[in-house]
């Protein structure tokens, strides 16, 4: 395998703007490291389609970022990251980074009752990924775990308050509140953009946990170890966000969690669906 | 979703017989529970297929187990589990079991300096699902892996020893001893038949560790919590072994490791190749 180019960018992908979050991490910890962030707007949300669709739309994104030379792909989405991990892991000859084992490790970190509740989409809930990684290495944890499939949707319409997202908090997570959790896994890379109303649902002892800030720290831990990092003394770098259909949100969102990051064509940057 | 049969037996599948080494723990444990169990020598070894290969052989196998209307499945090959897991969740309306991360328990609970070693097919070492699942859980263990692509055709063979595989063990064992690793996960059902051999390469100070025990483990406490187990006063039930091909392997090891739980008449049940 050839060694990345360290002046390539990092490719970051979600189905929309929730990995946008991770990219934002990776931004505050890495701010010398390039990006390149596809939304599949074309094809979201993923969480309702099947795990062989999600594959096929993901992988033809992913396809699409090592084509324009990334170093590593980030699979800032928790349902693409369930359903096509092993596929990228053998079809890239570039890292590939998921976000559901962050999770767990900033979970476990987090819990001192070992009551860890998970919400996520459909795909994710079904596939008993944070389930069966929390019962691997700390089975004395309770998981409870409920799909919220809606959230997508509303963070999508750039919707994160009003009364009927609030009927719909509460509705979602209802049984999380009645496990009487402390530490609740944000499941998908969206759901941080619900923080404020699910806070204030889940109450002041629980806390929030979701992988952007793990991720961000095995991203610099891979760099190191491959010797990819950009060096810092280059100074900040731009992040350019493009998508696959014409989601009117995907810029406002991303100039509010990138800031002056964000390079200015990603305006009308698009990329053929496909 | 209807309530599985307690009488339904259990499922269990791999590519060939390495999968038995799960059905001897579930036939330990469970003595009361009948399995159906097939090996896939139609299509076997897997190792060396790709991640969409593998899932198209190994969900047709687990389609065929649910037809014939098993309680439960149990994905007794790393190399499927980590190609099909989450499509066999989604598609199944009975719990389905897998193997990897029953080993990292049984690795985690096992290792006193932290230096893991994995050995595996080529497509569960490249999925890197085991240095994942430590690095989530157990941050400071150091996972060194190993493809070993050649072990599961001399096993499938009857071949467990002999100068050849000897010299082929030292092979690819010797980034496990040079790492100096106290424990080493036997990362494909396969390589619990080669024990004796593995264990003289890596001498006595190094613990291997299969995820059958484990496996066994998860499977009773999902039959309690399901109510879905065959009551135990109903004494020991049988096993029932086929295949997709025509191994003349499979029904030796069989009985080698079932002995008088194996069905009669597994000699000549044979399924369609699919």
């Amino acid at each position: 395998m050839r060694r990345p180019n360290p002046e390539a960018p990092i490719g970051v992908f979600d189905s929309g703007v929730g990995g946008l979050t991770v990219a934002r991490a990776v931004a505050d910890l890495l701010p010398h490291e390039a990006m390149r962030y596809v939304a599949d707007s074309a094809h979201q949300p993923y969480g309702p389609q099947s795990v062989a669709q999600v594959r096929r739309h993901a992988l033809a994104v992913l396809d699409s970022l090592v084509d324009e030379g990334v170093k590593m792909l980030v699979i800032a989405c928790n349902s693409a990251s369930v359903a096509c991990l092993a596929d990228a892991r053998e079809r890239y000859p570039v890292p590939v980074v998921e976000v559901v084992l962050p999770a767990v490790r900033s979970a476990l970190a987090a819990t001192r009752s070992g009551r860890i509740g998970v919400i996520g989409t459909r795909i994710t809930i079904a596939s008993r990924a944070y389930e069966d990684s929390f019962a691997a290495v700390a089975p004395h944890t309770s998981v409870v775990s409920a799909p919220c499939p809606r959230f997508v949707d509303f963070i999508e319409q750039g919707v994160v308050s009003g009364p009927e997202l609030e009927a719909l908090a509460l509705e979602y997570l209802a049984p999380l509140t009645a496990a009487d959790v402390d530490v609740l896994v944000l499941g998908c890379t969206h759901y941080p953009l619900l923080a404020d109303l699910i806070g204030a649902v889940m109450g002041p002892d629980v806390r929030l946990v979701s992988p952007s800030e793990e991720t961000a720290k095995d991203i610099a831990r891979i760099l190191a170890a491959e010797g990819t990092a950009r060096p810092a003394a280059q100074g900040p770098a731009s992040v350019l966000v493009t998508q696959t259909g014409a989601s009117e949100q995907l810029l406002q969102w991303a100039g509010g969690l990138l800031g002056s990051r964000l390079l200015p064509h990603s305006r009308w940057t698009r990329r053929a669906a496909v």
